[in-house]
C-alpha cells in the first residue's frame, strides 16, 4: 500500500494502516522521509500528555483509566508505551496487552509499544515520529507512558504539552524522585493508590519537596497533586481536569507553541546529529574512526584532535 | 600555574595539580585541548574498572574497601564517584567525603566526584576526560563508580576495562537488574552483605539469569559471582583476583586493546557531535533552528526535511 493511501486510511481511524506508518518511521524505512512529509501538514491538533514514575505506582492502570475518562469525553486517543530498558520490540514488558485489553475493542483507541533500547538514536529519537503519527492520525489526546528510569523520564517530559508524575505511598519515592530530578518535570503529580497506608505523608512530602524548589512568580504554575485509586478509577477525572488547566495556563501565556517549538527545534537536532552520525561512520567505511582511536590509544593523539580531524573531514564533503 | 607544570605536579602525585587538571577538563575550559594533547602520550597505562549497582548495594563500601585492596598491593588508585542523576557539582550524594574517609591522608589515592547531569554531552562527554587525567597522573587503577540508574551504567561500562556489577540480597535486584540490561554489562557479578538472609538465592538467581544468556563459545569469559561483606573486608581480595583474571583474559586475546579503542573511537565520535551540535547552534545564532522549529509546528514542514536542510548547511560552511 502507497503512502497517501495508508495516511488516508490512518485519518479514518483504521488501526493497521496507523501501526503500518508508526512501523515505517520507526525502523527507519526508505518511506521514512515521504511518510514524515505527508504527515506534516496533518499533526499539531493533539495534546501530548506524558505519565512517568517508578514501576509499582500503577501505571498501567491510571493510563488505562485516562484513557476511559477521555473517551467519555468523546476524545480519539492515542497510547504510546515507552520502555527505555527493554531490548524486545513489541514492549513485552509494558502492559498493553494486560492492562489495556479493556480498550481493544474501542476504535477510539489506538495503543502503540514501543522498546526503544537499542534504537537508533534511542527514545529521543524513535517516539516523537510515533507521536507524530498518532498526531496526524487523528488522535485528540496522546498519552506517552513511560517506564521511569532515570535520563528516559526527562526525555519523554521533553515530547509532552503536559507531563504528568506518579507516585505511590511507601516506596520511597521520595527520595528516590529527588535524585532521579522528577520534581522538575511534573506539570501535575498523581498520588496513585491513595487509599493505602501512607498516602497521607507521601502527599505531604511531596509538597514539601516541591515547595522547596525556587520561589515561583505570581502566574507561575504550581503542580498540583491529585489522588487517585486508578484501578476503581477513583481521582482519575480530576486528573483530567488538572490537565486540562495546564493546557489552557500553557495557552493563554504562548506557552503551548514555545514548549512545541523547542520540541520541534530538539527533534531536528537530533535528526540532524543522527544523521551526522551516520557519515562519520561512512567516512571511509568506519575505518578512519578506527584509525584514528588506535593512535588515540597509542598515545600519539589526544581524543580532541583528532575529533576537529574528523568535523573538518566531514564538513568538507 | 600554566599546563606543563601541572601535569608535571600530576605526574609527582600532587593531588592539587590533578584536581586542577580535571576542572579543566571537566568544565571545557580554553585550556581544555591543551591539557588533553599533553596528556596524550602520558595515559595508558592505567587499569579502569567500572563499578554500579542500585542504591543501596554498598557501592561506597566496596569501592573504599576496593580501594584498600589495591593500596596494599602498592599500587596508585584513582577513584571517580558519577553521579549521573544529580544536578550539584561536586557530588554531594555520593560518598567521598563520608565512606572514604580512611583514605584521606593516603596520598596514592585520589578521589573525585562528578556529577554529570546538566552536563554538555552528559557521562560520555565528561567522564573520559577525568580518566585521562588520573590516568596520566600515574594511576595504576582507576575506580568509576556509578549509581545505577538505565542508561549510565552501560555508559561506564563503556568507559571501562572490566566492569563490576554490585547487587546485595533481598532488594528484588533479579528483576530490575534485568529490565536495566545490567546482566549484559558485567564482567565481574559481586554479591555483596553476603551475610544476610537471602544471600545464597540472590546468586542462585543471578547464576541462573547469566546462564540464561546465548550459549557461551569454548573460551568466552563466564563472569564470575564473588561474595563480599565489604564493610568488613570480606572476600574483596577474591573481588581483586576476578578482576585480574578478567584482564589477563583480555590481553590475552587482545580484547584489551581492542575494548580500548572502540572506546577512545566512542569518545572521538562524542566530541565531534558535540562539536558539530555546537555549530547547529551557532548557525545564526540559534535562530536558524528555532525559524525550523517554527514552520514544523505550524505544519509547513517535516523535521526530516529541516533535519536535511540543517546538514546541508552545516557541511557546506
Amino acid at each position: 500500500m502507497d503512502v497517501p493511501t495508508l495516511v488516508e486510511q490512518a485519518r479514518a481511524g483504521r488501526p493497521r494502516a496507523v501501526a503500518r506508518l508508526i512501523s515505517l518511521v520507526e525502523g527507519a524505512s526508505p518511506q521514512l522521509r515521504e511518510v514524515m512529509a505527508a504527515l506534516a501538514p496533518l499533526a499539531g491538533g493533539a495534546y501530548v500528555v506524558g505519565l512517568t514514575g517508578s514501576p509499582g505506582v500503577g501505571k498501567s492502570t491510571s493510563t488505562s483509566a485516562l484513557v476511559s475518562a477521555y473517551r467519555r469525553r468523546g476524545k480519539r486517543v492515542g497510547v504510546l508505551a515507552v520502555d527505555p530498558s527493554s531490548p524486545f520490540s513489541g514492549g513485552a514488558l509494558l502492559g498493553d496487552r494486560v492492562r489495556m485489553q479493556e480498550h481493544s475493542g474501542d476504535s477510539g483507541v489506538y495503543i502503540r509499544s514501543m522498546a526503544t533500547r537499542g534504537h537508533l538514536g534511542g527514545l529521543a529519537w524513535a517516539a516523537p515520529q510515533a507521536i507524530r503519527v498518532l498526531d496526524a492520525a487523528g488522535c485528540d489526546v496522546i498519552l506517552v507512558e513511560t517506564v521511569g528510569v532515570g535520563q528516559s523520564e526527562v526525555e519523554i517530559a521533553d515530547q509532552a504539552d503536559t507531563s504528568v508524575v506518579l507516585l505511590a505511598p511507601g516506596m520511597g519515592d521520595g527520595i528516590q524522585a529527588a535524585k532521579a530530578g522528577i520534581l522538575e518535570i511534573g506539570d501535575v503529580y498523581v498520588v496513585n493508590k491513595a487509599d493505602r497506608d501512607g498516602a497521607d505523608s507521601t502527599v505531604r512530602e511531596l509538597n514539601h519537596m516541591l515547595g522547596l524548589g525556587e520561589a515561583r512568580e505570581p502566574g507561575d504554575w504550581r503542580p498540583p497533586i491529585v489522588r487517585t485509586v486508578a484501578s476503581r478509577g477513583e481521582g482519575v477525572d480530576e486528573v483530567v481536569e488538572a490537565l486540562e488547566k495546564h493546557r489552557a495556563w500553557m495557552e493563554e501565556r504562548g506557552a503551548l507553541t514555545a514548549r512545541r517549538r523547542r520540541r520541534a527545534a530538539g527533534e531536528v537536532e537530533t535528526i540532524a546529529l543522527t544523521a551526522l552520525r551516520q557519515r562519520i561512520g561512512d567516512l571511509h567505511g568506519d575505518r578512519r574512526l578506527d584509525a584514528l582511536a588506535a593512535r588515540i590509544t597509542a598515545g600519539e593523539l589526544d581524543p580532541y584532535s583528532a575529533a576537529d580531524e574528523l568535523v573538518r573531514e566531514l564538513t568538507a564533503q
